[in-house]
């Protein structure tokens, strides 16, 4: 697949009647498992690249090379219509021109910059920070200026329910739409009714994070298309990672993890071994 | 702890006599959790970076430096002394030089270059071909030559047990010793008397490959210091993936994987969070 | 202008009446400066890449990931339709598919890949030597499998000039243009008469290396349509930098080098400061 | 020479009784031509790394990870002392923090966190911006903290003589002097009685950006021991390749240009084909 129809069927379903999901990917071997489990969609956030690259917090330490790095992978290895949350875009709306050339780059499908101060100002003792509406509005048009594929997904994300009243909030997603973004993701969801106050000021699809409690019928009648399950996934690694480990280090052999781990067969059709004896007799031999 | 560091201690487990095994990590999440597991060594090799990075089978087909960028990470996250199966130098004698650079600045503990023909030559229909003697004991010669710690292990693998009759094998592995390599590396051992053999032959520490069936006190006391116990870790996480995934698919929430997933105290404590709350209240506030 | 329009350009060069040349090019100032001098296509070699990253003689020390690289900068700065030399193609017939792959990806218009074993085999003692025909025509298939922009271009390279009998010679290049490639890439030619001979058994575009003493006008009427002519620029640059380095070191001022240097509104034009101070007006104001 | 010689002899620099300057370089080339015209000390600031890497103006559009690899491609090539400008540390106290990290990875001597807002906050037109005093003593506190190799420089760098009066300017550096920095980095000098000022309030090695009409004798004897000379380099060699470009685009050919390029055997030797030959003779055949 392209990265034009990659990014032809994200839109779609942004522009369909069903709330989907994407998987939380971060290597090529996560990405062609989310594959074979049916994903259609694959995302990754500034925090997985922290936890997986980095080893560290979600404090905006990684670099927009190592993050575009890490989505060129994944698009490599897979079908998988990528979603980026960008962070702020890497700095100021000129830094925000160059993360959308760099990840378009890189073959993601969508993206979506938010109005969070990142990284965190000088004496905020860790109190979340908006930008204000007209910066964000000149990063997102900047953004939205930057695109080379018009088929790339561009989103304002906005981490205002957990900072503002809803009035303001409301406000600021007004303002966001009319810029032409493609789409708003909201984050922090704690009530349905925040969800009816922002539906009823905008009409481009919305992109929600993870909002436990709320049912995905609730956010689908709400013009919610796409849905962040969070990223737990990460933590059932870890812990398959520490029991493997500790099985090794009490002098276990693989065969006592056979039922944990996939066939040698399932792994041979991930790492998609036939392609590469096709190639092989073809071009080698 | 320095690299020098890192390496003194993998060289103390070379010198001592117990036999010990390395986790096999790939990034700095899997880094961090073999750490926790009570690791003191990680090992990265050609096939682990082909699983995670590229997608691919074992042919070679990664770039030195795509495997020296994932070095990094996992050395830059952790303690572990890494060893890193460098494949056959990825190329000649000069690029074996280049590939000790880059590896050693990559904070490396430990390298083994391999005796083994790679990427394939053209027309051998995927029968494994060694290099000869005088060629492997110039790259040898090379790659010590290229080391500038003096502490960074280097050794010398040999896949010529799967290749050829044991008295070949034994005169192989005393000439890669009489150039002054750290250790001898043996894969695709199937009975013990080949180890015997090899013992008799050279006096070096050996590293011992995927060898099941046969048992740690059998290696120990023929002189294996670090037994690699195979890369069942990925087959485990891609398992583990694929049924997160398919529960999100089925709509589950994170509460439903609750006691499959290290817990959010233990995902702080890999990341570091302490610190990093530490460096916010120091020097950001 | 999108990689198929770079494509295109340097396609409709190879298919018209006139034979062109690249300005040889390494980073985004040397593209910049090639782009404002009426260059409508660049070149990075090898040996280009080795000079100026390595600071290495040409003995394929570089690797996939370092070339790719440099050629995403010249891409991403400029218009410029880049063809490169990708030497052997960084290994077998598998990794000229990564090869190829990785540079479609940098953007780049057209590649060659060549006959000769890289790096040395051992024991040459710096002999050139061929790989087998059948081995190169794998390899050439493979590179044309791997192209997913149907524009770009894919060149074999032969150095058999330099080392075989004319007869061989043309039996090879009519053995690769018959795999479908788009140009023959000659180097080593010393009379037209070896031209002649090649023209005859080979209908497609001829790119051709340095050949001092043989006439534009002569090529072109046989066919060549892409002439290199040397990267002499890299010689000019170290003697130019030398000089400026020498000036500075015995306390000269800028001022002193002001007719050597260009203006300062010229390097503000290959900045593109205006593009920049539009967005910044644009979007951060 | 080992990183800490590099930045050993950088120290003593410091410490010593005369004023020395780097020369300005970016990559493997221009590190060699360097070294051969004497320098012991090259530079690399973030403004070069915009007009080589990415062809922009010095508006802080480069990634940590770009401007961490150009250095390394210097510090491999060369055994010159690099001192790098390192901007505002790509970020906040904690960025400032990786920023040493990955730049004494990369083999930098010395490096300087500056107090100017970078990349330019929304709305200033243009106006440079200084941080406060305590976030600047924060991030220099944090970048202190996050050293590994003691002999690693690490440099306030100050633009406040361009916003702030004099009085305040002196404030700042005490303030910056007392945080144990090895020196003060002092641009935008007009007049020498402003160094005065800063003398007489700090007792640390001065580093001085370029200062036209100032000299060396002047500012050596108010402690300043490192001084820039601008990147003039740059200008020329643009100049240098335009008339290269032309040249050849005239169907000039190398012999035309033959008195304006350094000599083969000279470009053999930045290169250091020699040593490339004896490893040849000593390990590949």
């Amino acid at each position: 697949m392209t990265p034009t129809e990659k990014r032809s069927r994200l839109r779609a379903i942004l522009k369909g009647d069903v709330c989907k999901s994407p998987a939380t990917v971060w290597d090529a071997l996560s990405a062609r498992v989310a594959e074979s489990a049916g994903f259609e969609c694959g995302i990754l956030s500034g925090s997985v690249c922290a936890t997986t690259l980095l080893g560290a917090p979600d404090l905006a330490l990684q670099t927009l090379t190592e993050f575009a790095d890490q989505i060129r992978r994944i698009t490599r290895a897979s079908d998988l219509s990528v979603f980026a949350d960008a962070d702020q875009g890497y700095g100021n709306a000129l830094n925000a021109m160059r993360t959308v050339e760099e990840l378009e780059h890189a073959g993601l499908a969508g993206l979506a910059i938010e109005d969070l101060v990142m990284p965190a100002h000088f004496g905020r003792r860790g109190e979340p920070e908006l930008i204000g509406v007209p910066e964000a509005l000149g990063k997102l048009r900047a953004a939205l200026s930057a695109r080379r594929d018009a088929s790339l997904v561009i989103a304002a994300r906005t981490a205002a329910l957990r900072i503002e009243p809803i009035a303001r909030v409301v406000e600021r997603t007004r303002a966001y739409a009319a810029t032409g973004v493609d789409a708003l993701f909201v984050t922090g969801l704690k009530k349905v009714e925040d969800l009816d106050a922002i539906r009823a000021a905008v009409d481009i699809p919305i992109i929600l994070g993870s909002a436990p409690g709320i049912s995905r019928a609730d956010v689908e009648a709400r013009g919610v298309r796409f849905r962040l399950q969070g990223h737990a996934v990460l933590a059932v690694c870890a812990k398959a990672m520490y029991e493997t480990y500790m099985h090794f280090k009490a002098d276990g052999d693989a065969e006592g993890l056979r039922s944990r781990m996939a066939t040698a067969e399932e792994m041979a059709r991930l790492m998609r071994s036939a392609d590469h004896e096709n190639w092989n007799d073809a071009y080698l031999n």
